[in-house]
């Protein structure tokens, strides 16, 4: 890092003072005069037909001053579709339908002066509706006959045609193979729990321009969305996001209740505020899609993988949203990370009557990557191999095709998985005698790799403008969202890298769809990586008008000079002028301003992680506790390395939320969510933290990225799963191919591997 | 205007609908949670050290959270020179000083939780005063051993050094004279009246950046001097500006106010509002400089203009502001309008105990114009000859030497003489029988040009960025104010013409320093002229991109194409597609999103007018009532003709309010306001407006104009002065050579004129 007089540094966060003194604003903090706001009355059946809504004794209540429901909202499709057009990007959802899908799903929104009057509104709405049979598990969305939850293409309750993805010849990899091993693995329902529930306030100015206050990652396509549902130019729409309280890909959709919102201003001609309770997050929010997955591998004597074959199942829920993304990138993803020249996979995603399933940090890779990874420590035990050395052994290198069908760059993951060995002493641990008490510890490895910009078939595009004041400080406008990562700051680290300004000089104007240039949105870990690739762009537009002004001022040629924390000097000389100075106003010149823009389509890129878990498992209450984490990232070039760590343990914390206790769950027979509030759905908080051990690696930078820099975002929470699975059989032999994994499974399955050991040829395998 | 599809057309104003139904938001309208109300307490006295201000009891009040006087606000010079630095460009000002140098000047301040509390709070500050002797006239300012308001270079009470202007040999000239006509003449105290008060509000926020929402016409001035005053980076203060109510040049200055708001928001931790009462406008705000001037012209027998001799003295006030731009300004205009070779001026500007002249449409020109047009007409009189011909036959014209010093374009004045003439039958008027009764009618003409971007000596920069969106519709993100004046419209039909797009497809973001590109302010009738040739600029950058994409879907070179109104088509073809259309998504290729940045450095351009004015003289009143007026203007390519027509209309009913009845007056012993109000000061209404028959010529575009065109704010305020002047002589004989020309007056002079009459050989002239 030794260059860099910027990048590679912690710096003091942007936003770090405004957050810790309570002045940081979010959308549930602001007012407006005459502000009203709004609820949401949600249906109390998972499918039905509403047969008859009354709104008036709603509407007659002091201080209500809107009712809207399916009857009065417009009924929109899709641009040349026959498709409805709100919420979800699948194209599946009206603003409000006259059919629910799901528990919870909103049936009516109130607008009243106060949340109070709002919430007692929404008692006297009458709603009658006509029961129709519901499916929960994809298995009866699946069925022959399965009732329909929409009359959609393919066909039946699938979201999207299956996937299929195949290469070289998968019954010759299986013949080569010496070992074949098959599994079932399932992934759970987390939901992301950011902090910030969901938030947005609309007004309409007398020109019938909108304004929309919103907690997004994608305020963009929030106004691309909002424009075409609402009949209006781009232009005519002004989407605002200033701090955010968290997102983690579940804030990439929009939710019904932005159009609800801007609808309710509009008949109103008051600006209203819709803010989720916390048991909104759950039923109005995205979950992780709960996943079934069917894998089976073929290896060589040697470790050699020569086969994979996996057939994906994922629970959409009762709408489309990110569900074709996730099974595309989900199973897709199923092509890497361990090399495999015959693979044949298929993944498919089904409508069922319950939470809507969206995006979520790690996108179908955590779901996918789990039974992979679990399956290679299997393999490894049974091939009387190291895991970590068959993983190694396996590992993606430079030149191999990544999902998104680009050459990888580096060997990122070889160096992840080294480092760690060495980090933990692995070939040690290996060696060392299994403790036989109550408490049984154990350790396990697991590996991921994630795409920058890598969704496969999309041309991303990143733009910034930077503009000099005529003191030498710097603005810059972005489009990307900062979700509570430190993103901005990072950006302007990177700004002023390039420019050669001290940190301090640089400030960002973001989240202003009207004066930012566009911007594709804050996911798929590509916020440093894209946005701070165009901003790096842009700076450098600006780094060459500066020059050419202080080439003229230093007697010296723009192509000699260098500028360092606000200094430019001539390479090689003693000559030197503050960018200061610079720019500011002499005899018969005015003072400098300059402005620079850049547009940015990026390469594809992967960071690469190792995360190396010691767990202990408790074989009297069945409880499992993770006792340290050394998770090793490359990362390319690190910009702020607080802040990378900071992502990296940050997704561990849900991970191991994701892996042991994060479970949102529905009555099984009636779609009734069980656990839509913080007491009953279960967390890691800090306190419940283990020691985590972040190394980053710079070993493998990206040309693509700015000065190196990769994505992290997402990483994290995708190998520590497998990570703990492999630790737990380490532990006490028991083999968990599931998320969460509960106390009461665990004690279940040491009573079955307690009965097992009576009957010696079989294993200890849980479900 | 054929070849135009948007600009050239009254198109619908972008914040008419806004300002019609009232949801325009000014800053007094702003409200933020905590909000406090400052007021000023104001001196009561011209001239004196302040020996004790005492302010414990105003403290005591429940609700004052803070007072500031001259003991506890910094005491700032502006950098590397010995000069307080404030709110005057002269650096001449402290924040607040122990001295007052004139009636009704700020000694103290009160942040309080309402506006009844802050005013009730500044009865209780106690102020004792050590009384210095006054001036309130540049003779008396100018005096040897007068009382000096300031201790600065050059000396005494002068606010620059005198400023000198010589062409030719002016004893030459005289020599060579057939007529020489002298006489002083003399320009009252108006002030610009604004329909909106002063008003600003400042927040910091945790990371100690600023904000200041203001009215003002330079957010970028504001930004840099309340960054300097207060020892902030540029990019830690943020100036905001929407919606405003006028500002005539006088809101292109600083007023104490903001940086006094700013000390008591930081010193509370609270947000600050501070807005000006109407009397505060007049005490506390910028008057349009009175000026003395005396001049002696030299004709040949045939109406050649032969020499210029003048001495211009101009009133500052207290505080120096922009009196070198005025002084420079106006002197310099002497050299023009009607070419004369020979040229001896000299513009001074001296100090005085009274309030603060500063720029105001029209900056230093109103006051020696009206001078040469009164005394061009006393010539034709003198000489025989029908004034309009005399001054057609003097006219500058193409390739004159400008005051700015470049060279003029075109022959602007004198097709706005010739057309005047034809418009009102003038050579007819000429030949009529007089009125002999009580009503008697005269017609007179006046004469003027005016720059923009033209004041002598000054690089100007004019910026714009423009975004097209991913649908086709455009933002363009202007510094440039909107004073009220369309100007904004005009900037949006000149990116929609440029681009081909629709009026309705353009939005403009402006007004906020953060977002937008510098700009150096709205003002010097500029706007259109700079601002407007930038955004073209930017435009066609987009358009450039826009294009290049185009192209490749309409199978033809990017330079064979043409857009208009939203299509663009290859030239002499029927191959078309929709702008929308070029940039929406297809396969494998993204919608479109570009951005374009333009900065331009613009030449000098001057715009030409001619005013015929009939009024009505009652010789028992001495009213005199405007009946007609035919402003004539030559303005280059006009954007939008009602915008421009209103622009013009507007400067003539102020114009009309200055000749006739606008006098901000001061005691001339104590230096008390006398008329701070709209009762005693008068001002015509829309219903004492004479009809308008406006005439825009578009004879002489200028190049370095957006599609040619020019400025019109200022120009329409400075030849209806002289034209009443001149009209009145023509109705009654009286040549009057000051304004306000008040009934009394008239009733004087028609006096003087009967006794004169008995002596056959003195002419009916009145002081």
């Amino acid at each position: 890092m030794s260059d860099n007089a910027v990048i590679g540094k912690s710096v003091k966060r942007q936003d770090l003072l405004a957050k810790v003194t309570g002045d940081a604003k979010y959308v549930a903090d602001m007012q407006l005069p005459g502000l009203l706001y709004a609820r949401s009355k949600r249906s109390t059946i998972a499918h039905a037909l509403i047969r008859r809504i009354d709104t008036s004794r709603a509407l007659a209540l002091p201080g209500v001053k809107a009712v809207l429901t399916h009857e009065n909202v417009p009924r929109v499709l899709h641009a040349g579709s026959p498709h409805p057009r709100s919420a979800s990007v699948t194209c599946d959802q009206y603003i409000l339908d006259d059919k629910v899908r799901y528990w919870g799903e909103t049936v009516a929104v109130v607008a009243a002066t106060s949340e109070e009057i709002a919430e007692a509104a929404l008692d006297l709405i009458e709603v009658e509706y006509e029961p129709l049979p519901a499916v929960f598990t994809t298995e009866d969305a699946a069925r022959e006959g399965a009732p329909l939850i929409h009359e959609r293409e393919p066909g039946g309750n699938l979201v999207l045609p299956p996937v299929k993805v195949s290469r070289g010849d998968i019954e010759r990899g299986f013949a080569e193979a010496d070992l074949i091993i098959e599994g079932e693995y399932e992934g759970g329902r987390p939901t992301p729990a950011y902090m910030e529930p969901n938030a947005c306030m609309c007004q309409w100015d007398g020109n019938g321009n909108l304004t929309v206050w919103i907690s997004t990652q994608t305020a963009f396509m929030v106004r691309g969305i909002m424009a075409e549902v609402l009949g209006l130019p781009l232009h005519k729409v002004r989407v605002l996001v200033d701090h955010m309280g968290g997102g983690f890909g579940a804030k990439q959709d929009l939710f019904q209740s932005e159009f609800l919102c801007a609808l309710l201003a509009k008949q109103t001609r008051r600006p209203v505020r819709m803010e989720y309770t916390r048991e909104e997050t759950f039923l109005g929010g995205r979950t992780r899609h709960p996943a079934k997955i069917w894998l089976k591998q073929g290896f060589k004597r040697d470790g050699t993988l020569v086969a994979r074959q996996a057939r994906v199942v994922f629970n959409s829920g009762a709408y489309g949203s990110h569900g074709p993304g996730v099974t595309i990138v989900g199973t897709t993803a199923m092509t890497s990370l361990y090399r495999c020249e015959n693979v044949d996979l298929e993944g498919r995603c089904f409508y069922t009557n319950s939470p809507i399933a969206g995006a979520f940090r790690g996108y179908g890779v955590v779901q996918t990557y789990y039974a992979i990874d679990i399956q290679m420590d299997e393999a490894a035990h049974k091939l009387g191999m190291d895991p970590a050395e068959l993983k190694l052994k396996n590992a993606v290198r430079d030149g191999d095709i990544a999902p998104s069908g680009h050459a990888l760059i580096g060997h990122g993951l070889e160096d992840c998985i080294r480092r760690g060995m060495q980090e933990v002493g692995w070939a040690a641990l290996r060696q060392r005698a299994r403790d036989a008490g109550v408490l049984r510890r154990g350790w396990g490895m697991g590996c991921e790799m994630h795409g920058s910009s890598a969704y496969p078939g999309i041309k991303e595009q990143g733009n910034a403008i930077v503009k000099m004041n005529e003191d030498g400080t710097v603005v810059l406008l972005t489009g990307t969202a900062g979700l509570g990562t430190g993103a901005h700051t990072a950006l302007a680290q990177i700004v002023a890298e390039e420019l050669g300004l001290r940190f301090e000089s640089v400030s960002v104007t973001h989240g202003d769809t009207d004066v930012v240039p566009w911007d594709i949105g804050a996911f798929a870990s590509h916020t440093t990586y894209l946005g701070g690739k165009a901003a790096q762009l842009a700076a450098a537009e600006i780094k060459r008008q500066l020059f050419e002004r202080a080439a003229d001022l230093l007697e010296a040629a723009p192509k000699d000079l260098e500028s360092v924390q606000g200094v430019i000097r001539v390479r090689g000389s003693d000559r030197s002028i503050s960018v200061r100075d610079a720019v500011a106003p002499r005899k018969g010149v005015p003072a400098a301003q300059f402005v620079g823009s850049a547009t940015y389509h990026p390469t594809k890129s992967y960071s690469f992680a190792a995360h190396f878990v010691e767990v202990e498992v408790d074989t009297e209450t069945g409880q499992i506790t993770v006792r340290q984490v050394v998770p090793v990232h490359e990362i390319g070039k690190v910009i702020h390395p607080i802040a990378a760590a900071g992502q990296i343990e940050g997704g561990i914390q849900q991970g191991i939320g994701h892996t042991l206790y994060e479970d949102y769950q529905i009555d099984l027979k009636t779609g009734r969510s069980l656990n839509a509030n913080f007491v009953d759905y279960k967390m890691p908080l800090s306190m419940d933290m283990p020691p985590i051990r972040t190394v980053i690696l710079e070993t493998a930078p990206d040309p693509g990225g700015p000065f190196g820099a990769k994505g992290v975002g997402e990483d994290p929470i995708v190998a520590i799963g497998p990570a703990i699975a492999n630790a737990v059989y380490d532990a006490i032999g028991v083999r968990f191919r599931h998320y969460p994994i509960k106390p009461e499974q665990v004690l279940q399955a040491l009573r079955e591997q307690r009965a097992a050991a009576t009957a010696p040829s079989k294993e200890g395998v849980a479900a």
